[in-house]
């Protein structure tokens, strides 16, 4: 029987061993949405990079890069943090750069482990599937918001899991799993109502970013899987097609 | 308007600011439940200290001492962690020395804020009544369990929030707090059977701890009011009844 853990926060990361599993990273809003894309559109090479100084020097170097703080598109970048920048014209087999105010750091946080994908309501199936077959430990990783708990990434925890186990080779003794799967009981009956109660959903909302929010929380809309590769991320799919 | 806010783990309560706060912590499962028994039950005076070198040291100079670590009783102690343990007849006007796994650990780490005050499902009328009285922002600090969540903990910051938001001076704006207090809607219609999901339940359960469970989860048996004054903690209703 393989076991389902949750880390709420990055901060709370150091509770749990990485080993012999498969580390799932989630950031629905935006990181690893936003990643999905990329790989959907056709990017051949992701690098997350944590420090804006890092990636100041790719740019230098010539590669794309798209970084943002708190929300913004830093200056020398190429490209911000909307999904809809990342159309396939601009990013289709090529490499690009990329720092975000908390996904990328999450990444970052586990790159030693054995085994590191990239979560989001878009490949949810995808991701799903893989786990399913790969049939190991999953320690699902929130991103959360300024290195403490927020509601999107804990809801799809608790989606992730109600499908695993619908398996009956997935199980859990967790509060932190329990938890996300009650919510998400509660939250996935009318989820375009629920997420207006989230503190991100009424942020982005002062800026007008409406139509990211719904986007983001739109299911199964790529069949991509990136998982990380010493320094970088690649499709999974792009290189061993199922 | 005042702030209500929930820390779901002692690792994440850096990411707070504790001043102009009053810090309400919680153990359910046991701590804090413990504490307002003793006060219930006469203690005059409580000194929570975290390590057990210095719950032994207080042993030699004579003090009264419970202590446990991972549910037992330390040897040299003289209670346990069962709230049936401190009868009136063994704690009335005593000075009583505490170190906990998880709840005296939480305790100490907010020894420095203005003002803390200790809450369980036993006291949460009397908890509820006075932080509408004092009329200040809230932080609710969780325990929880080796250093992360716990389902409890986070059910009774739901419950807190839920009675705080019904007066027109209390609201909030945090996922946290959103999330703790739809579980607690949840669960709360029958919370008896709600509880057997807790990764607490099943461990206590296995020990035979069925009455302890069910005694602390109680609502209303004690109007007593913990608080944290200078290095120990006192009944601020036996100062000052109001």
């Amino acid at each position: 029987m393989n076991n389902i853990e949750i880390c709420l926060a990055p901060k709370l990361i150091d509770n749990y061993r990485l080993d012999n599993k498969i580390i799932v990273i989630v950031d629905i809003l935006r990181a690893t949405t936003i990643i999905t894309t990329l790989f959907e559109n056709g990017l051949a090479k992701l690098i997350p990079v944590k420090s804006l100084e890092e990636a100041e020097s790719y740019k230098k170097q010539g590669f794309l890069v798209a970084a943002e703080r708190n929300g913004k598109k830093v200056d020398f970048a190429d490209f911000g943090n909307s999904p809809f920048e990342f159309t396939p014209d601009r990013v289709e087999n090529e490499t690009l750069v990329y720092s975000t105010t908390n996904g990328t750091n999450t990444i970052n946080l586990v790159r030693n482990a054995n085994e590191v994908i990239i979560a989001s309501f878009l490949n949810l199936r995808s991701v799903v599937e893989y786990l399913v077959k790969q049939n190991k430990d999953v320690l699902i990783l929130c991103s959360g918001w300024m290195q403490d708990f927020c509601t999107e990434d804990f809801l799809f925890s608790g989606a992730i899991t109600e499908k695993l186990i619908r398996k009956n080779n997935f199980s859990f003794d967790s509060d932190q799993v329990q938890s996300a799967l009650d919510l998400w009981r509660i939250a996935k009956n009318d989820l375009s109502k629920y997420i207006k109660k989230l503190f991100q959903y009424k942020r982005l909302m002062q800026f007008g970013f409406k139509e990211i929010i719904d986007y983001c929380f739109q299911f199964n809309l790529s069949e991509v899987l990136p998982v990380m590769e010493e320094n970088h991320i690649i499709d999974l799919k792009k290189i061993a097609p199922t």
